[in-house]
């Protein structure tokens, strides 16, 4: 079976072209995004054909399960799709997700796609539908503690949860310790994303991610977009700024027409392949 | 850059074929050994002509450094030669490595090697040149204390220090305290690697290891080996033997006569690829 290894800041997925996802699938997730069995990977993702748009996407994870929607594996798609897939050249793309049609926007020098812009859709605050337990209509700059250490944090869900808490410098926090903490209290009925936020100026945050059930990881692209939707929530942040995640930057724009985020960054092609294992 | 993905027991290795090691090497192997932004390995292996044997071998870690043995990583290029480059069929091979001129021998199933048998050398047991401090001349079952437990442990060299300490039963074993522990113990004037064994009959021992720089891993060629040779000496094995690890199986053996120790096992091709970065 062949592939293409690709990442977006760091978030690695093996991309295959298929008509169809094979009946196997939870088993050849496993199997391949496992780092010394396999190819090694955070998801498999299929390039699938769609009636609705100009391809479907759909990712598998590494314990086998299917994600709805990812960023960052979006901006990789659609590079794979424009420089390998498509035979005209177009600027603007649509894909079907698990979250319904998404628009996709490619920033092209020469014949390679440099950066993908993604609609990542309105974001969510009312506090019932993040969900985050609250007294008050949404979550802005509230209390939380988290053992001996108190916080403020502001909740905004953006298909999934986070917990966006400015301190004033990020590279200090224990996330492992904190992370886990903040994830699992008792006012988030599903858990949560954390995002711990230095905000440089206006246009500019460093963030560091403890994700729902993975852990710390370099980059996660709808913790960025919380992230500045928080920090305009908050008087803090203008409605287009950069933000720096350890695996790189995303430029995120909470656009005030229609209240959408837009989320743009790159995706890189790191190897090609032939898995060898027959089923 | 064309290149295969092999394991020897979970031990991952990318294989080159190249008429010499390019001068950017160090650069390269940690490129190409991050598991996120690369291909994902623990070394970068090069198959390269010899004058004194079939081919030669030179591995190159993670972090950029050269190594100048690995069983596991032998046990790959073997296969991968047999399979890949040798034009006429032998069931035993000569490689050139950092140590030497090492032999291999291949069990074939039609066209395909299924496990290699590697001369691992003769085992060093002199305490000074372990290295491990002690009045002993050889350093066999003699106690040892790691935090507030005390155990007995029997040092081996493989090339390389070994601490191999016989317990009721090692998944019980809080490796992360103790391996750090009696790694960096101060009998061990070059550290060590520490080998956990449960041994549940002469010929049928598992084992889990913490090797020294690197924590605790799937497999390692020359602890398996260490630890028969430390069953023998006190007496609680054969001199042939299953070692059960992690990431599979190894059959050990100290032969009698010449007094090396074999080791044999498996290897696997995962996939088949091509880095694409120009340098």
């Amino acid at each position: 079976m062949q592939f293409t290894k690709m990442h977006g800041l760091g978030n690695d997925f093996v991309i295959v072209v298929r008509e169809e996802v094979p009946p196997y699938v939870e088993k050849l997730a496993k199997e391949i995004c496992h780092r010394r069995f396999g190819i090694g990977a955070d998801g498999l993702v299929f390039i699938l054909p769609s009636e609705r748009a100009d391809f479907r996407m759909r990712i598998f994870n590494s314990d086998g399960s299917e994600s709805e929607q990812c960023g960052n594996a979006l901006r990789c798609v659609a590079k794979y799709y424009a420089e390998e897939l498509s035979t005209i050249r177009k600027s603007e793309l649509t894909v079907e997700t698990g979250i319904g049609v998404q628009n996709v926007w490619l920033e092209m020098e020469q014949d390679q796609v440099k950066q993908i812009r993604v609609d990542m859709g309105e974001p969510i605050l009312e506090a019932e539908k993040v969900p985050v337990l609250s007294k008050e209509k949404q979550v802005i700059h509230q209390p939380i503690r988290a053992g001996e250490q108190a916080f403020y944090f502001t909740a905004v869900s953006m298909g999934n949860p986070h917990a966006v808490i400015e301190v004033e410098d990020v590279q200090k926090i224990p996330l492992d310790v904190l992370g886990p903490m903040i994830e699992t209290h008792e006012w988030f009925p599903r858990k949560t994303n954390v995002e711990f936020i230095t905000v440089h100026s206006p246009d500019e945050i460093t963030m560091r991610v403890w994700e729902r059930g993975a852990g710390e990881t370099m980059a996660c692209g709808s913790g960025a977009c919380a992230v500045v939707v928080a920090g305009v929530l908050n008087g803090k942040c203008d409605r287009k700024a950069t933000v720096h995640l350890a695996g790189g930057d995303l430029e995120i724009e909470w656009n005030s027409g229609d209240q959408h985020v837009y989320m743009t960054g790159p995706a890189e092609k790191v190897f090609t392949g032939v898995w060898l294992k027959k089923y």
